[in-house]
Protein backbone atom coordinates (compact mmCIF):
# COMPACT_ATOMS: atom_id res chain seq x y z
CA UNK A 1 0.00 0.00 0.00
CA UNK A 2 1.79 3.49 -1.19
CA UNK A 3 2.69 5.06 1.85
CA UNK A 4 2.65 9.24 1.71
CA UNK A 5 4.28 11.64 3.61
CA UNK A 6 2.26 15.25 4.43
CA UNK A 7 4.01 18.41 5.25
CA UNK A 8 1.03 20.00 7.45
CA UNK A 9 0.70 23.70 8.59
CA UNK A 10 -2.32 24.34 10.89
CA UNK A 11 -3.67 27.58 13.29
CA UNK A 12 -3.63 26.05 16.77
CA UNK A 13 -5.83 27.68 18.10
CA UNK A 14 -8.83 26.15 16.03
CA UNK A 15 -7.84 22.80 17.35
CA UNK A 16 -8.02 20.45 21.11
CA UNK A 17 -4.68 19.37 19.54
CA UNK A 18 -3.18 17.23 17.77
CA UNK A 19 -4.69 14.17 18.86
CA UNK A 20 -8.10 12.21 18.52
CA UNK A 21 -10.36 13.17 21.36
CA UNK A 22 -13.69 12.22 21.73
CA UNK A 23 -15.79 15.32 20.75
CA UNK A 24 -13.55 17.65 20.57
CA UNK A 25 -11.74 18.80 17.01
CA UNK A 26 -8.27 18.44 16.71
CA UNK A 27 -6.26 18.16 13.90
CA UNK A 28 -5.39 14.60 13.63
CA UNK A 29 -8.78 13.76 13.41
CA UNK A 30 -9.74 16.90 10.72
CA UNK A 31 -7.01 15.29 8.25
CA UNK A 32 -8.50 11.82 8.74
CA UNK A 33 -11.76 12.69 8.05
CA UNK A 34 -11.02 15.03 5.05
CA UNK A 35 -8.87 11.70 3.78
CA UNK A 36 -11.42 9.47 4.23
CA UNK A 37 -14.30 11.97 2.62
CA UNK A 38 -11.80 11.43 -0.41
CA UNK A 39 -10.63 8.05 -0.59
CA UNK A 40 -13.31 6.29 1.76
CA UNK A 41 -10.75 4.29 3.58
CA UNK A 42 -10.99 5.52 7.06
CA UNK A 43 -7.00 5.89 7.16
CA UNK A 44 -4.85 6.57 10.43
CA UNK A 45 -2.78 9.54 10.30
CA UNK A 46 0.82 9.97 12.02
CA UNK A 47 2.44 12.55 12.75
CA UNK A 48 6.31 13.47 14.14
CA UNK A 49 5.13 16.08 16.73
CA UNK A 50 1.64 15.69 18.87
CA UNK A 51 0.98 19.28 19.36
CA UNK A 52 -1.02 20.57 22.53
CA UNK A 53 -4.02 22.70 22.33
CA UNK A 54 -3.47 26.45 20.66
CA UNK A 55 0.18 25.38 19.56
CA UNK A 56 0.44 25.71 15.66
CA UNK A 57 2.63 24.08 12.73
CA UNK A 58 4.24 25.39 9.60
CA UNK A 59 6.01 22.70 8.91
CA UNK A 60 4.24 19.39 10.46
CA UNK A 61 5.13 16.21 9.23
CA UNK A 62 2.68 13.01 8.92
CA UNK A 63 2.33 10.03 6.97
CA UNK A 64 -0.47 8.26 5.80
CA UNK A 65 -0.81 4.62 3.95
CA UNK A 66 -3.34 4.78 1.13
CA UNK A 67 -4.82 2.14 -1.10
CA UNK A 68 -7.21 4.11 -3.03
CA UNK A 69 -9.01 0.63 -4.10
CA UNK A 70 -12.35 2.94 -3.87
CA UNK A 71 -11.37 5.29 -6.45
CA UNK A 72 -10.78 4.25 -10.40
CA UNK A 73 -7.51 4.97 -10.20
CA UNK A 74 -4.72 5.72 -7.84
CA UNK A 75 -4.19 9.84 -6.84
CA UNK A 76 0.02 11.08 -7.69
CA UNK A 77 1.13 12.91 -4.85
CA UNK A 78 0.57 16.31 -6.10
CA UNK A 79 -2.87 15.57 -6.69
CA UNK A 80 -3.52 14.13 -3.49
CA UNK A 81 -1.99 17.30 -1.84
CA UNK A 82 -5.01 19.19 -4.27
CA UNK A 83 -7.57 17.13 -3.31
CA UNK A 84 -6.91 16.99 0.30
CA UNK A 85 -6.83 20.43 0.57
CA UNK A 86 -10.12 20.73 -1.00
CA UNK A 87 -11.65 18.41 1.46
CA UNK A 88 -9.95 20.03 4.83
CA UNK A 89 -12.18 23.34 3.93
CA UNK A 90 -12.79 25.31 6.15
CA UNK A 91 -10.60 24.00 8.28
CA UNK A 92 -7.47 26.25 8.92
CA UNK A 93 -5.38 23.22 8.46
CA UNK A 94 -3.26 23.05 5.07
CA UNK A 95 -1.16 20.39 3.37
CA UNK A 96 1.91 22.54 2.21
CA UNK A 97 4.06 19.18 0.75
CA UNK A 98 3.02 15.43 -0.19
CA UNK A 99 5.67 12.87 -0.97
CA UNK A 100 5.14 9.03 -2.02
CA UNK A 101 7.79 7.25 0.26
CA UNK A 102 8.28 3.41 0.92
CA UNK A 103 6.93 1.84 3.86
CA UNK A 104 10.38 2.40 5.62
CA UNK A 105 9.37 5.76 6.02
CA UNK A 106 7.92 6.68 10.18
CA UNK A 107 6.67 10.38 10.64
CA UNK A 108 7.54 9.57 14.01
CA UNK A 109 9.92 7.36 14.63
CA UNK A 110 12.03 8.23 11.40
CA UNK A 111 12.90 12.02 12.82
CA UNK A 112 16.37 13.13 13.10
CA UNK A 113 15.70 16.58 14.32
CA UNK A 114 12.56 18.47 15.29
CA UNK A 115 12.59 22.18 15.04
CA UNK A 116 10.07 24.70 16.96
CA UNK A 117 9.97 28.02 17.04
CA UNK A 118 8.10 29.92 19.64
CA UNK A 119 6.80 33.88 18.38
CA UNK A 120 7.11 36.90 21.50
CA UNK A 121 5.79 39.97 20.95
CA UNK A 122 7.88 42.13 23.59
CA UNK A 123 5.42 45.52 24.01
CA UNK A 124 2.63 47.11 26.42
CA UNK A 125 -0.07 47.14 23.94
CA UNK A 126 -2.57 43.87 23.55
CA UNK A 127 -2.35 42.00 20.36
CA UNK A 128 -4.37 42.41 17.56
CA UNK A 129 -3.92 40.83 14.21
CA UNK A 130 -1.36 38.21 16.39
CA UNK A 131 -4.08 37.52 18.74
CA UNK A 132 -3.28 33.68 19.36
CA UNK A 133 -0.56 34.01 17.91
CA UNK A 134 2.26 34.82 19.86
CA UNK A 135 2.67 35.58 23.46
CA UNK A 136 2.99 39.03 24.53
CA UNK A 137 4.88 40.09 27.21
CA UNK A 138 4.94 43.67 28.35
CA UNK A 139 8.09 44.53 30.13
CA UNK A 140 10.90 44.69 28.06
CA UNK A 141 13.09 41.57 27.47
CA UNK A 142 16.46 41.59 27.56
CA UNK A 143 17.21 39.43 24.89
CA UNK A 144 21.17 39.16 25.66
CA UNK A 145 20.78 37.30 28.79
CA UNK A 146 18.09 35.34 27.84
CA UNK A 147 20.70 33.78 25.04
CA UNK A 148 23.03 33.43 27.46
CA UNK A 149 21.12 31.33 30.05
CA UNK A 150 19.65 29.87 26.64
CA UNK A 151 23.54 28.71 26.38
CA UNK A 152 23.31 26.94 29.73
CA UNK A 153 20.41 24.48 28.26
CA UNK A 154 22.32 23.30 24.91
CA UNK A 155 23.83 19.60 25.27
CA UNK A 156 22.48 16.52 26.83
CA UNK A 157 20.98 17.03 30.03
CA UNK A 158 18.71 15.23 32.04
CA UNK A 159 15.30 18.02 31.59
CA UNK A 160 13.67 16.98 34.50
CA UNK A 161 12.97 20.77 35.79
CA UNK A 162 12.02 21.70 32.28
CA UNK A 163 9.29 19.10 31.21
CA UNK A 164 5.39 18.83 32.30
CA UNK A 165 4.43 16.78 35.55
CA UNK A 166 2.31 14.38 33.25
CA UNK A 167 5.61 13.92 30.62
CA UNK A 168 4.90 9.88 29.90
CA UNK A 169 9.11 10.00 28.49
CA UNK A 170 10.67 7.29 29.94
CA UNK A 171 13.78 9.21 30.18
CA UNK A 172 14.01 12.70 30.92
CA UNK A 173 17.39 12.55 29.08
CA UNK A 174 17.32 15.20 25.96
CA UNK A 175 20.37 16.73 23.65
CA UNK A 176 19.35 19.74 22.51
CA UNK A 177 21.05 20.64 19.89
CA UNK A 178 20.96 24.47 20.01
CA UNK A 179 18.51 27.26 21.36
CA UNK A 180 18.68 30.36 19.77
CA UNK A 181 17.11 33.74 20.65
CA UNK A 182 16.84 36.93 18.46
CA UNK A 183 14.74 39.79 18.34
CA UNK A 184 13.98 42.11 15.32
CA UNK A 185 11.70 45.02 17.10
CA UNK A 186 9.41 43.86 19.26
CA UNK A 187 9.50 40.28 18.10
CA UNK A 188 11.47 38.00 20.41
CA UNK A 189 12.05 34.66 18.39
CA UNK A 190 13.30 31.31 20.55
CA UNK A 191 13.90 28.49 18.37
CA UNK A 192 14.98 24.66 19.76
CA UNK A 193 16.52 21.79 17.58
CA UNK A 194 16.75 18.32 19.20
CA UNK A 195 16.48 14.73 18.16
CA UNK A 196 12.99 14.65 20.14
CA UNK A 197 11.73 16.75 23.20
CA UNK A 198 9.94 16.45 26.60
CA UNK A 199 6.52 17.15 26.85
CA UNK A 200 5.83 20.73 27.23
CA UNK A 201 9.90 21.35 27.16
CA UNK A 202 10.12 23.93 24.99
CA UNK A 203 7.21 26.06 26.87
CA UNK A 204 8.76 25.44 30.19
CA UNK A 205 12.41 27.08 28.38
CA UNK A 206 10.39 29.82 26.89
CA UNK A 207 8.57 30.67 30.17
CA UNK A 208 12.06 30.23 32.29
CA UNK A 209 13.91 32.82 29.47
CA UNK A 210 11.21 35.13 30.12
CA UNK A 211 11.95 35.53 34.06
CA UNK A 212 15.52 35.64 32.65
CA UNK A 213 14.40 38.52 30.07
CA UNK A 214 13.05 40.60 32.63
CA UNK A 215 15.81 40.40 35.14
CA UNK A 216 13.72 38.30 37.90
CA UNK A 217 16.35 35.84 37.11
CA UNK A 218 19.84 35.84 36.12
CA UNK A 219 21.77 33.84 33.37
CA UNK A 220 23.34 31.08 35.93
CA UNK A 221 19.98 30.60 37.49
CA UNK A 222 18.81 28.68 34.27
CA UNK A 223 21.51 26.49 34.91
CA UNK A 224 20.68 25.71 38.53
CA UNK A 225 17.30 25.43 37.68
CA UNK A 226 18.79 22.48 35.16
CA UNK A 227 20.49 21.04 37.93
CA UNK A 228 17.61 20.65 40.50
CA UNK A 229 15.94 18.03 38.19
CA UNK A 230 12.67 19.04 39.28
CA UNK A 231 9.72 20.69 37.49
CA UNK A 232 9.13 23.51 40.03
CA UNK A 233 12.76 24.67 39.89
CA UNK A 234 12.07 26.08 36.60
CA UNK A 235 9.70 28.91 35.47
CA UNK A 236 6.72 29.13 34.04
CA UNK A 237 4.96 27.10 31.31
CA UNK A 238 4.60 29.70 28.44
CA UNK A 239 1.62 29.71 26.54
CA UNK A 240 0.31 27.61 23.70
CA UNK A 241 -0.43 30.63 21.48
CA UNK A 242 3.66 31.50 20.98
CA UNK A 243 4.28 27.87 19.94
CA UNK A 244 4.50 26.54 16.12
CA UNK A 245 5.79 23.19 15.00
CA UNK A 246 8.19 24.28 12.05
CA UNK A 247 9.58 20.82 11.07
CA UNK A 248 11.54 17.81 10.80
CA UNK A 249 14.02 16.10 9.10
CA UNK A 250 14.49 12.91 8.14
CA UNK A 251 17.96 10.40 6.92
CA UNK A 252 18.40 11.48 3.27
CA UNK A 253 16.69 15.30 3.71
CA UNK A 254 19.75 17.91 3.24
CA UNK A 255 21.12 19.98 5.77
CA UNK A 256 19.88 23.43 6.00
CA UNK B 1 -9.47 70.77 25.95
CA UNK B 2 -6.59 68.82 25.39
CA UNK B 3 -6.60 66.56 21.99
CA UNK B 4 -4.56 63.59 22.40
CA UNK B 5 -3.14 61.65 19.18
CA UNK B 6 -3.42 58.22 19.54
CA UNK B 7 -1.92 55.41 17.13
CA UNK B 8 -3.89 52.36 16.75
CA UNK B 9 -3.60 48.76 15.52
CA UNK B 10 -6.58 46.31 14.66
CA UNK B 11 -7.83 42.71 12.67
CA UNK B 12 -9.80 44.61 10.18
CA UNK B 13 -11.16 40.99 9.79
CA UNK B 14 -13.21 41.75 13.35
CA UNK B 15 -14.84 45.04 11.53
CA UNK B 16 -16.84 46.07 9.07
CA UNK B 17 -14.46 48.69 8.40
CA UNK B 18 -13.44 51.93 10.57
CA UNK B 19 -16.56 54.40 10.25
CA UNK B 20 -19.55 54.20 12.26
CA UNK B 21 -22.24 52.48 10.79
CA UNK B 22 -25.74 51.02 12.38
CA UNK B 23 -26.19 48.06 14.06
CA UNK B 24 -22.45 47.04 12.72
CA UNK B 25 -18.88 46.46 14.83
CA UNK B 26 -16.41 49.32 13.45
CA UNK B 27 -13.08 50.31 14.78
CA UNK B 28 -14.37 53.60 15.09
CA UNK B 29 -17.69 52.83 17.34
CA UNK B 30 -15.33 50.73 19.40
CA UNK B 31 -12.73 53.23 20.26
CA UNK B 32 -15.53 55.63 20.99
CA UNK B 33 -17.47 53.50 23.19
CA UNK B 34 -14.27 52.77 24.82
CA UNK B 35 -13.46 56.13 25.40
CA UNK B 36 -16.93 56.97 26.60
CA UNK B 37 -17.24 54.05 28.97
CA UNK B 38 -13.55 55.75 30.35
CA UNK B 39 -14.81 59.40 30.83
CA UNK B 40 -18.12 59.63 29.91
CA UNK B 41 -18.16 62.00 27.48
CA UNK B 42 -19.24 60.08 24.10
CA UNK B 43 -16.39 61.54 22.07
CA UNK B 44 -15.85 61.87 18.80
CA UNK B 45 -12.47 60.53 16.84
CA UNK B 46 -11.41 61.11 13.60
CA UNK B 47 -8.63 59.13 12.03
CA UNK B 48 -6.62 59.44 9.00
CA UNK B 49 -7.53 56.69 6.48
CA UNK B 50 -10.61 55.36 6.91
CA UNK B 51 -10.44 51.46 6.30
CA UNK B 52 -12.89 49.61 4.34
CA UNK B 53 -14.41 46.13 6.01
CA UNK B 54 -11.53 43.63 6.30
CA UNK B 55 -8.54 46.18 6.09
CA UNK B 56 -6.16 46.39 9.20
CA UNK B 57 -4.23 48.88 10.75
CA UNK B 58 -0.74 48.54 12.39
CA UNK B 59 -0.51 52.18 12.78
CA UNK B 60 -3.52 53.77 12.34
CA UNK B 61 -3.84 57.45 13.61
CA UNK B 62 -6.70 59.00 15.28
CA UNK B 63 -7.47 62.25 17.27
CA UNK B 64 -9.69 62.63 20.16
CA UNK B 65 -10.60 65.72 22.56
CA UNK B 66 -11.04 65.01 25.83
CA UNK B 67 -12.07 67.30 28.80
CA UNK B 68 -11.81 64.66 31.62
CA UNK B 69 -14.71 66.98 33.92
CA UNK B 70 -16.21 63.39 35.00
CA UNK B 71 -12.74 62.22 35.93
CA UNK B 72 -11.39 63.32 39.53
CA UNK B 73 -8.69 64.16 37.71
CA UNK B 74 -7.61 64.44 33.65
CA UNK B 75 -5.37 61.62 32.55
CA UNK B 76 -1.96 62.05 31.49
CA UNK B 77 -1.12 60.77 28.03
CA UNK B 78 0.65 57.26 28.94
CA UNK B 79 -2.02 56.88 31.47
CA UNK B 80 -4.98 57.12 28.29
CA UNK B 81 -3.30 54.43 26.61
CA UNK B 82 -3.38 51.62 29.74
CA UNK B 83 -7.02 52.87 30.42
CA UNK B 84 -8.04 52.62 26.74
CA UNK B 85 -6.86 49.58 25.85
CA UNK B 86 -8.32 48.33 28.98
CA UNK B 87 -12.02 48.92 28.23
CA UNK B 88 -10.80 48.23 24.13
CA UNK B 89 -11.03 44.19 25.47
CA UNK B 90 -11.67 42.19 23.76
CA UNK B 91 -12.19 43.80 21.08
CA UNK B 92 -9.02 43.18 18.60
CA UNK B 93 -8.27 46.54 18.47
CA UNK B 94 -4.90 48.33 20.37
CA UNK B 95 -3.17 51.70 21.71
CA UNK B 96 0.01 51.54 20.24
CA UNK B 97 0.61 54.93 21.42
CA UNK B 98 -1.10 58.37 22.63
CA UNK B 99 0.64 61.99 23.11
CA UNK B 100 -1.21 64.90 23.75
CA UNK B 101 -1.03 67.79 21.12
CA UNK B 102 -2.72 71.40 20.48
CA UNK B 103 -5.95 71.56 18.57
CA UNK B 104 -3.94 72.54 15.68
CA UNK B 105 -3.25 68.64 14.82
CA UNK B 106 -5.56 66.82 13.21
CA UNK B 107 -5.54 63.35 11.85
CA UNK B 108 -6.85 63.54 8.89
CA UNK B 109 -6.23 67.10 7.89
CA UNK B 110 -2.22 67.24 8.89
CA UNK B 111 -1.37 64.17 7.46
CA UNK B 112 1.68 64.84 4.93
CA UNK B 113 1.98 60.87 4.35
CA UNK B 114 0.32 57.58 4.61
CA UNK B 115 1.59 54.43 4.00
CA UNK B 116 -0.05 50.95 3.21
CA UNK B 117 1.16 47.29 2.67
CA UNK B 118 -0.09 44.69 0.82
CA UNK B 119 0.60 41.02 1.80
CA UNK B 120 -0.01 38.41 -1.07
CA UNK B 121 1.32 34.42 0.15
CA UNK B 122 2.29 32.88 -3.58
CA UNK B 123 1.87 29.26 -3.36
CA UNK B 124 -0.69 26.46 -3.69
CA UNK B 125 -1.82 25.44 -0.31
CA UNK B 126 -4.81 27.76 1.22
CA UNK B 127 -3.93 30.11 4.45
CA UNK B 128 -4.22 28.78 8.09
CA UNK B 129 -2.34 31.05 10.25
CA UNK B 130 -2.53 33.55 7.99
CA UNK B 131 -6.49 33.69 7.35
CA UNK B 132 -8.01 36.57 6.43
CA UNK B 133 -4.25 38.37 7.19
CA UNK B 134 -3.48 37.66 3.38
CA UNK B 135 -4.06 37.08 0.15
CA UNK B 136 -3.23 33.53 -1.02
CA UNK B 137 -2.44 33.38 -4.86
CA UNK B 138 -1.68 30.28 -6.20
CA UNK B 139 0.04 30.99 -9.47
CA UNK B 140 3.85 31.89 -9.29
CA UNK B 141 4.31 35.62 -9.15
CA UNK B 142 7.29 37.22 -11.42
CA UNK B 143 7.62 40.19 -8.97
CA UNK B 144 10.24 41.52 -11.20
CA UNK B 145 7.96 42.49 -14.10
CA UNK B 146 5.51 43.36 -10.81
CA UNK B 147 7.76 46.28 -10.31
CA UNK B 148 8.22 47.17 -13.48
CA UNK B 149 5.05 48.01 -13.46
CA UNK B 150 4.39 49.62 -10.65
CA UNK B 151 7.12 52.18 -11.88
CA UNK B 152 4.58 53.46 -14.12
CA UNK B 153 2.18 54.47 -11.23
CA UNK B 154 4.72 56.38 -9.28
CA UNK B 155 4.38 59.70 -9.78
CA UNK B 156 1.14 62.43 -10.27
CA UNK B 157 -1.21 60.90 -12.11
CA UNK B 158 -5.04 60.95 -13.08
CA UNK B 159 -5.64 57.72 -11.40
CA UNK B 160 -9.49 57.35 -12.69
CA UNK B 161 -8.22 53.49 -13.80
CA UNK B 162 -7.27 53.09 -10.31
CA UNK B 163 -10.17 54.44 -8.14
CA UNK B 164 -13.85 52.61 -7.04
CA UNK B 165 -16.93 53.97 -8.96
CA UNK B 166 -18.04 55.03 -5.23
CA UNK B 167 -14.92 56.54 -4.49
CA UNK B 168 -15.81 60.56 -3.70
CA UNK B 169 -12.80 62.34 -3.89
CA UNK B 170 -13.22 65.66 -6.25
CA UNK B 171 -10.19 64.94 -8.33
CA UNK B 172 -8.73 61.86 -9.60
CA UNK B 173 -5.51 63.52 -9.61
CA UNK B 174 -2.89 61.83 -6.92
CA UNK B 175 0.92 61.82 -6.53
CA UNK B 176 2.11 58.36 -5.74
CA UNK B 177 5.31 59.02 -3.81
CA UNK B 178 6.64 55.16 -4.11
CA UNK B 179 5.37 52.04 -4.81
CA UNK B 180 7.86 49.32 -3.98
CA UNK B 181 6.99 45.02 -4.42
CA UNK B 182 9.44 42.69 -2.86
CA UNK B 183 9.62 38.94 -2.01
CA UNK B 184 11.01 37.02 0.85
CA UNK B 185 10.22 33.35 0.15
CA UNK B 186 6.31 32.98 -0.45
CA UNK B 187 5.60 36.26 0.92
CA UNK B 188 4.80 39.07 -1.82
CA UNK B 189 4.46 42.57 -0.30
CA UNK B 190 3.77 46.09 -2.08
CA UNK B 191 4.48 49.29 -0.69
CA UNK B 192 2.21 52.56 -1.31
CA UNK B 193 3.04 55.98 0.03
CA UNK B 194 1.44 58.82 -0.94
CA UNK B 195 0.09 62.36 0.42
CA UNK B 196 -3.65 60.53 0.51
CA UNK B 197 -5.23 58.02 -1.79
CA UNK B 198 -8.74 57.52 -3.20
CA UNK B 199 -10.59 54.96 -2.42
CA UNK B 200 -9.62 51.27 -2.82
CA UNK B 201 -6.64 52.86 -4.79
CA UNK B 202 -3.87 50.16 -3.41
CA UNK B 203 -6.41 47.30 -3.81
CA UNK B 204 -6.93 47.80 -7.36
CA UNK B 205 -3.36 48.74 -8.11
CA UNK B 206 -2.54 45.20 -6.37
CA UNK B 207 -5.09 43.46 -8.47
CA UNK B 208 -3.82 44.73 -11.54
CA UNK B 209 0.22 44.53 -10.03
CA UNK B 210 -0.93 40.62 -9.98
CA UNK B 211 -1.92 40.04 -13.61
CA UNK B 212 1.20 41.63 -14.67
CA UNK B 213 3.20 39.07 -11.65
CA UNK B 214 1.08 36.42 -13.17
CA UNK B 215 2.11 37.06 -16.84
CA UNK B 216 -0.95 37.81 -17.95
CA UNK B 217 -0.05 41.36 -18.51
CA UNK B 218 2.82 42.77 -19.86
CA UNK B 219 4.34 45.70 -17.30
CA UNK B 220 3.30 48.07 -20.02
CA UNK B 221 0.16 47.27 -19.93
CA UNK B 222 -0.45 49.25 -16.49
CA UNK B 223 1.00 52.61 -18.61
CA UNK B 224 -2.15 52.01 -20.52
CA UNK B 225 -4.66 51.18 -18.08
CA UNK B 226 -3.53 54.47 -16.60
CA UNK B 227 -3.80 56.50 -19.83
CA UNK B 228 -7.43 54.96 -20.15
CA UNK B 229 -8.32 56.50 -17.08
CA UNK B 230 -11.60 54.55 -16.32
CA UNK B 231 -12.18 51.83 -14.10
CA UNK B 232 -12.57 48.94 -16.45
CA UNK B 233 -9.58 49.71 -17.45
CA UNK B 234 -7.69 48.37 -14.95
CA UNK B 235 -7.21 44.86 -12.83
CA UNK B 236 -9.80 43.90 -10.01
CA UNK B 237 -10.23 44.81 -6.81
CA UNK B 238 -7.54 42.70 -4.50
CA UNK B 239 -9.14 41.62 -1.68
CA UNK B 240 -9.01 43.34 1.87
CA UNK B 241 -7.39 40.32 3.98
CA UNK B 242 -3.90 41.67 2.53
CA UNK B 243 -4.19 45.49 3.07
CA UNK B 244 -2.55 47.10 6.36
CA UNK B 245 -2.68 50.93 6.91
CA UNK B 246 0.42 51.31 8.08
CA UNK B 247 1.13 54.71 9.18
CA UNK B 248 1.70 58.46 8.90
CA UNK B 249 3.60 61.54 8.76
CA UNK B 250 3.05 64.56 10.18
CA UNK B 251 4.51 67.77 10.06
CA UNK B 252 7.76 68.08 12.50
CA UNK B 253 7.62 63.56 12.98
CA UNK B 254 11.27 63.18 11.79
CA UNK B 255 11.61 61.30 8.32
CA UNK B 256 12.29 57.66 8.21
Amino acid sequence: MPRFKLTLEYDGSAFHGWQVQADRPTVQATVEAALDNLTGEAPRVQCCGRTDAGVHALGQVAHVDLAFDRLSKPLAAPKLAEALNAHLKPAPVAVLACAELDESFDARLSARERAYRYRIVNRRAPLTVERGLAWRLAWPLKEGAMAEAAGHLVGKHDFSSFRASLCQAKSPVKTLDSLDVARAGELVTVEARARSFLHNQVRIIVGTLALVGQGKWAPGDVAEALARRERNAAGPTAPPDGLYFLGARYPGDSAD
